[in-house]
């Protein structure tokens, strides 16, 4: 039985960590708040006291952590993964981070003969507890072909896009074009709703044309209902697209549609909202529009 | 048997004037090209040597043609529609035009005791031929109820949205989306070619998760082959994103990502690429980043 | 002595009226509301009880309205300056309008042996009051040398910029430019304060270098001190852009920071903010930004 | 006699030591090309042939570079500006870099007891030939009133803004605000152009209206000519848009026409045109119009 080493058990990470347990893996859990770890124990994970513990006993070892410096003092760090580990293990970092950040891990890995896949995910906390992520995945082929059985316990579209780096780069253009569907169906709305039409019938016949899209199948309730109970908080959206910004500008890419909308995510955090859902992007819409009567 | 005067034989109305036949409508049909009429006519349709033929003898009237201009004289110009109807009459605009002239074309048939819809459709010529096209209808209720039988011969899902131009106004929403989706799919394709990302794999991982849509679907083999044949014109868009954003600005209703791409999809238009398909947005990011080496 | 009827005796109105008085016009005032009128009597002009009373005896007639239609109907509506004209009169509108409506008034002008000029002016009611007026022209040169007397008693630039209509085309581009200033030096504004530095040294220093301008000498202490007192009212920038973007649709003009900007307006608008000077954008950016400490 | 070392003889830092030299002071100054040491001996200063020689007998250091690596490398490098100083010395950065590299120096240079100042400078080539350069100042104001006989000799509007960054924040505010402007020029130009205005009076008349602006005055005439030798490069331009927005993010302050003109610099600068003066902005306006007839 593969045993898996799994540090960072948050909104995403315990139940990703989870479905691993019910498909039969071998899960040790670390998290930095103890009570993540013991809710992981009771769905018949065991629990490590540090990483090196989780790392240690493990084959693959998944990292899923908010942010580029939390993944590389983790990974890379004292007492990190990295100086805990044992040659030929499988390091897969799910989480979602800077490009760039990825690449000088796996360099740093190679270097202790530790294998390294970055595969962020999309799908967002429903995804993660259905076992039905979306997970784009660079690194080398021969390493994805030893994650798959892994992988497919939590996500049902996998897909090896490229090298080291490259599931990065499909999740920061996953991350553009959301922001984008997401200020796009609230302009909509706020338009719609100003013109007096039924907007319940005028969504579902949107959805059933060519502006059919995943977010407004998932979001336009939300946002009619103005609840926006997170899901994934714009202060993790406003990061991503900060990667997303930086990429482009890096590489040349024209992106007037995604560095606008970095804008209105960033204006959010910035009045402090950035603990909403990112589907909060209609209370900035509805603010810069004349009220509806 | 339920006859129809079908004014507007072109990419899209001769396909749903041919799916009315097929369902079993009597139809007669005018176009100003004589050639589209002889093609309805092999179709199973009748020839109207002029819109009164068209209008006279008919329990419905559809009406599917470019432009305001083009419908207000077809409607309520001297030999038009409502010149040739008898009260009772049932006219179907099927047209995309601005609310506005939608409102004032109901009254303009209300005067004569003609009951006028605005049902603009989503879908493009796919779904003309299909029978599978999105109607979101503006009208009074009962007349709507009459309508439906001969909508479903075109359409699959069909709606209800509002008075008299709400039609056209959840038309106006579906465009300014579509507009939206092309073109961050333009830029994400843009992005991931930039930094040598696997784009077929990117592309379906993509869809799969939450920034999958119907623009994705459809749209980006086109644009992975630059292959910008027809379909749906940019100048139509343009002309529509022209309704969009007069509409938006009337009601106040503020969009800026609806507003920076009417500026790029004129922008495609000024520069001569008007008779293209509009995924050839795509073409624009392009020629604004850095050649992917 | 040149005989004046003006017809418009606002904000910029008049003290345009009084300077002509000031500099020996015989002026007739007409206005909508009696008080304006009786103010231009106490500065020595004389009261006309219509339009038509205006306009009789009148060498030159002056038009300064708030916006098309206004224009439209004094001018050519019904007991409006052309059916109280009498062949060779000079009429200058001086009025902001879209450009097409002053092509159509010289059209309706010349059919009655009228000739007529269009004459905005930029300078605020700062400028009207000191007769500094830049005055852009559009219409035949030698109506233009006749009108110039006239002119020079109101303004200090006065340049003919080309045939009817040229005059509004050229206040359309004062009015993207006056917006696009005002709205960079509200993001500059916020940014230095975000950041800590001393305000008014960093705008001197801004001031004499490339960032120089006309708006951020006359408009910073409006922003800094937050006190939006028209000035320049946003309804009325408003409606100026909607001239703008309009004309550069029609023209296939790439007038992307034009477009945000007046979009940005609008949102001001629709908010409820219409009433204020147009300094007040920088309400709009910092409420969109993380307050400053 | 004061004793300056001047390192970095670029477009700016030639005239900017020639000036110096000029004043009175004695000047050495180092370059990696010697080309540009001989030019300022014959201008009356010295060869420094390394970057300690030119430290090591001065008073005060001037640096002059392109960019944060380069000035980071210069100062705190191996046989770098500190590690050739000593105490007490005034070290005066002219470059345009990241704030935060600037207080990064500070710090290091406070560590051996050196007294650093960031003085970037607007004006150009020009500014920097007459010695008329905007000079702002960020750092301690006794180390502000020790340079200001130096900075004098360069500029004629020197201002102390804040703290150590506090400069270079200014700085960014400076080139947000000058790209804007050339951009709100480029779209006037264009859209004057398409409506058959004279331009050359149009733009005297905005020039002499609200909408005037240094960069009016100065670009307008290489605009209309087609005549982009540079001046200042877009590349370098594109570098401190660079430093804005990410500045702009780090202290949430929303500039969206500051951001839109940063992805239209940077699109410029990917299709190869880098090397162009800033003012080639209207060269891509121009692409993206109808073609004036």
């Amino acid at each position: 039985m593969t045993s898996i080493g799994f540090i960072g058990l948050g909104v995403m990470g315990l139940p990703m960590a989870t479905n691993l347990v019910t498909s039969g893996f071998d899960v040790s859990g670390y998290n930095r708040s103890r009570a993540r770890i013991d809710a992981l124990v009771q769905r018949g994970g065991h629990a490590a006291a540090s990483i090196g513990e989780a790392v240690h006993a493990a084959d693959v070892v998944i990292t899923m952590l908010p942010d580029s410096p939390d993944v590389e003092q983790v990974v890379a760090g004292e007492n990190g993964v990295l100086a805990s580990s044992h040659p030929g293990q499988l390091l897969i970092d799910m989480s979602t981070i800077h490009p760039d950040v990825s690449r000088r891990l796996a360099d740093a890995g190679a270097a202790v003969d530790v294998r390294v896949l970055d595969a962020p995910v999309s799908g967002g906390e429903a995804g993660a507890i259905e076992g039905a992520l979306s997970i784009m995945i660079g690194g080398n082929a021969e390493d994805v072909a030893a994650a798959e059985p892994v992988l497919e316990a939590m996500g049902r579209t996998i897909v090896h896009v490229g090298p080291h780096g490259a599931g990065q780069t499909v999740k920061a253009a996953n991350q553009l074009m959301v922001a984008g569907h997401l200020q796009l169906l609230a302009e909509a709305i706020v338009f719609l709703r100003a013109h007096g039409v039924d907007l319940d019938g005028a969504l579902r016949v949107l959805a059933g044309g060519l502006a059919g899209s995943t977010v407004l199948e998932r979001k336009a309730p939300a946002m009619l209902a103005s609840d926006f109970t997170p899901g994934f908080r714009l202060t993790l959206h406003h990061k991503d697209l900060g990667i997303v910004t930086a990429a482009a500008r890096a590489s040349g890419s024209f992106i007037p549609l995604g560095s606008a909308v970095a804008g209105l995510v960033a204006a959010l955090v910035a009045r402090g909202q950035g603990d909403l859902d990112h589907s909060a992007l209609v209370t900035l819409v509805e603010d810069l529009s004349r009220p509806a009567s």
